[in-house]
């Protein structure tokens, strides 16, 4: 089974590609955090990548490898954000036309960045999973190439390549504490820390709220689950065979976050490092806040995974 | 005159001095501020530096260059804020104990991030020249080296490391806009553009309400002016020879734009890029839209010099 997974080889070459395209961001060290937590915290600030979130680095990844006539015929992919982002991105990169699903209510914001990245944009249904649905609809009538944001082998390696940029920066990394949504960044962690220091902990994070990958992950099958959560970057409502087939064999523990825990922890993030966390970004926060005890005298990787807090969002959290 | 001047080769010198303790930081484009100014905007973000500011530059770039026996004496300086916490990050890499006078209506935040640092901090005084007085007379007392923010040769090489790095990521930029406080970034700024390629425009803003450096570059001599500004890292009250000399020579124009325009800047940073700019950091911004009809057809740089918004202020945007 672990040959079939991507290995670091994958993630060295993901990053020749998509190289010249994102931005190697920072790991800083906080001593405010470090006081919180109880032990020593650093923070991958993907939040800093370009569009604010770390999807361009797997949308990069595998826009760049599409055959010239995957390119001539588009891309259509579904999206509570981020990913769409990164797809228009890169789409426009490789001179590609790219349409994005989203659902009804989607942060207004990353609409309209998708829309400034020259995206087809098309509001459907409530949830990723209509949207999903409709992507599936659209890639048989329109011959759109349809990439997933989760069961796609080239979009692993190129989100691992942020926590190979963990490794490089603090080799002595113990525990990496990652939010799951369809699971692409904790695969990631686990490929790269599998490779490069097995006893390293990664932990995945979901909200109570919406618990399929988590259910999934637990159960050793895929769940479907509700997903009432308002962290768009986890709201997914079931996990994906391809993710989950990584994250059951590497992935060491599982923590589910309230609602209020993860507003608490935007809220911390600002007000300790001065940075937008959208809720999916602070889940790792809130998460390392509830098992504190079990981190002590350990050196901890939180991944700020985005941060395309809207406006609406943030006025609840400095209200 | 000029030859006193740093060079780009003391800039280079600087970045192989502080480059093992600084971020290389993202200039990132963004087409929804494009739309907002009419033309290409870019932004130098070193809101993403640590400790989320520029400062972290120039302080480390003079710390690294005390003598031992100036390291065994401790440094002292006067701070608004970010420049306290560079001096007392850079104190902390090179073993050095560091004194830092605040105003005593400081960012509490800043406050608490220069006492987590290890800093020694003494809250002095109603603004940053009553700071200065006070760090003169501790150092005649105490035999702590003082450290100016300004008027001090070899923060300006330290400092101008961001904006070689921005005719690094942007060969053809045309424009760069820069908060002047003490006016070590304008100076960066303009010692870089003028090697490089003198028809760079490089664009000073102060705030309406604190002018001191304004009028003292337009006037050609340094001059005292009110200090009103609630930006804490343009809240200087006159123009310093050695930064007003360089600035005189090889700065282009100098905007002032008002408390108002600062504030609605930080909400078009935070609604448009998701980042969070301090009131000075964001000045750039408000002087690109008060002075968009001069940039069309130009590629422009906002340098975003720092993030640490306080909650307060914060809040106050928000609303």
């Amino acid at each position: 089974m672990l040959a079939a997974f991507p290995t670091l080889l994958d993630v060295y070459e993901a990053r020749r590609r998509i190289g010249p395209y994102i931005t190697r961001t920072p790991l800083h060290h906080y001593p405010r955090l470090d006081r919180l937590i109880g032990t020593e915290v650093y923070v991958k600030h993907e939040n800093h990548q370009s569009l604010g979130a770390f999807k361009i680095r797997g949308a990069l990844n595998v826009v760049s490898q599409l055959t010239d006539e995957e390119k001539s015929m588009g891309v259509v992919c579904a999206s509570t954000g981020n990913f769409g982002q990164g797809i228009a991105y890169a789409a426009g990169v490789f001179g590609v036309q790219a349409t994005v699903v989203v659902p009804e209510n989607a942060n207004p914001e990353k609409c309209e960045s998708m829309r400034s990245l020259g995206a087809n944009l098309i509001l459907h249904g409530d949830n990723f999973d209509d949207c999903r649905a409709h992507c599936g609809r659209l890639s048989k009538e329109e011959g759109y190439v349809y990439i997933h944001s989760a069961d796609e082998p080239r979009l692993i390696p190129g989100v691992a390549t942020y926590s190979l940029e963990i490794f490089e920066d603090l080799p002595d990394v113990d525990v990496i504490i990652v939010p799951i949504g369809g699971g692409s960044g904790a695969c990631g962690a686990c490929i790269v820390a599998n490779s490069l220091n097995p006893d390293v902990r990664v932990i995945g994070v979901q909200a109570k709220s919406a618990p399929g990958a988590y259910l999934s992950w637990k159960e050793g099958e895929i769940v479907e689950a509700k997903m009432e959560t308002m962290a768009e970057g986890l709201a997914t409502t079931v996990g994906f065979e391809l993710t989950q087939g990584i994250m059951r064999e590497l992935m060491d523990d599982f923590v589910l976050v309230s609602e209020d825990e993860m507003v608490e922890a935007v809220g911390l993030y600002l007000e300790n490092t001065h940075n937008l966390a959208e809720h999916a970004g602070a889940s790792p926060l809130a998460a390392a806040i509830k098992i504190k005890d079990s981190l002590q005298g350990k050196k901890v990787a939180l991944v700020l995974s985005g941060g395309n807090l809207s406006r609406d969002h943030l006025r609840q959290v400095v209200a």
